[in-house]
Order: structure tokens, then sequence, then C-alpha cells
């Protein structure tokens, strides 16, 4: 069974979370067979590695993470996959593997820039 | 004449700047007659005070900013307002007005959603 988790960093505002769970939204809407988690680096719950442990509980073995970050930097590049290898070190039979940032993605990039231009 | 800046929180990682870069081009290439510039709170150049200089020297008289976060926080609730009260107060003959954080935007939603569900 496949899952998403929408990585995020984190931030000490509580609304920080609310983008998320639109994306959230929006997957489970358009794919529901698929189970969507949402995980962060440090400051917003839960941890990258609680949403990892509950897409295990229920029997996903293919993980994508997506990170939802502007641009790959040192979270992405370095602190992500330390985090993934302990989780499939935890959790031997999944797969897990990780997207493009948002903010690398073409269609990303056109809906940013139709708001910059209507705002 | 109309200006638009893409402001974003900035990063110790160079490449931090290429959404932004990209952004600005597909804004550039659908809005031909608008100056678009991009500046940031911190780390990376330049400071949003320098675009806004440099949109004022071009002849700039309205400036919409866009915050490129994902969900509005001290930044762009506290720190925001505050560069742009001193910008006003330097170049009393601009309007200056703030977009909502692209976070915020369905069509960014559902392109971030859309590349989720690709990945």
């Amino acid at each position: 069974m496949k899952g998403i988790i929408l990585f995020g960093h984190g931030a000490r505002n509580p609304e920080y979370i609310e983008p998320f769970r639109r994306i959230r939204a929006v997957v489970e809407a358009r794919q529901p067979d698929v189970q969507v988690e949402i995980g962060f680096l440090e400051l917003t719950q839960p941890p990258l590695d609680v949403s990892i442990e509950a897409l295990a509980a229920r029997g996903v073995n293919e993980i994508r993470v997506v990170p939802i970050f502007f641009a790959p930097g040192r979270h992405v590049l370095k602190d992500l996959p330390e985090l993934i290898g302990n989780a499939m070190e935890r959790f031997p039979g999944i797969s897990i593997t990780v997207a493009a940032c948002v903010g690398e993605v073409d269609a990303v990039i056109d809906a940013m820039a139709g708001h910059a231009i209507q705002a």
C-alpha cells in the first residue's frame, strides 16, 4: 500500500500547519486509496518519524516523502536523509523515497507567479 | 508604474534564490510592463529595502509585495509591516501593499498536491 508524507520544516506559528492540511485534503480527495500524513523536522507536531510509524502501522510499505520546501537546503539534503535512514532501519520492510521540493516544480512556480500577478 | 517584489525569508543555501528567479521570469514573461524584484528578510541578498529602493529609482509608485512563504507567521505579520513602514517613510510617494502568502492560495495548494500525487 502506498503512502505520502508532506514534510515541512516546522514553525512556532500554529497556523503554519494549515497549508499542509489543505494539501493533504486535496491529495485525499484525488487519491482516496493513498494514505497521507504530515510530518515535520522541528517545532510543529508530529515529527517525521511519528508519521512514518503511523503509516507503517496501517500497512503502508511504499512511502514517498514530499518536501514542502521552496528549495533543497541542508534540511532536505542532510537532515531528511538521516531521518529516513533511521526510519528504514526501524521498518526494514518499507521503501521510502524523496520527491523534489515543491519549489522546484514548474506547476508550483507557475501558480506562485499567477498569484504574484493577480496580487 | 507598477512593481512586484517577491519577498522571501532568506537562507544560507545559495540555491534558495532559484525558485524566486523562476517566479520572476514567469511574471516578466506574462507581464512585461511590470517591474519585478526579489527581496529578503535576511541571509540572502538583496534585502527588501534595497529592492524597494531599486523600484523607486525606476519610477515605480505602486508596489505589491508577495510573500513567498507557506503561511503567515511572525516574519510576514510583524517583520514585513515594519520594513514596509520604514520604506514608506523613505519613499512617501510610493504605495506598498502586501498580498497573501503563496501557501494560502488555492492554485498553489492544488499545484503542490498535484506534485505530491505525481511524486
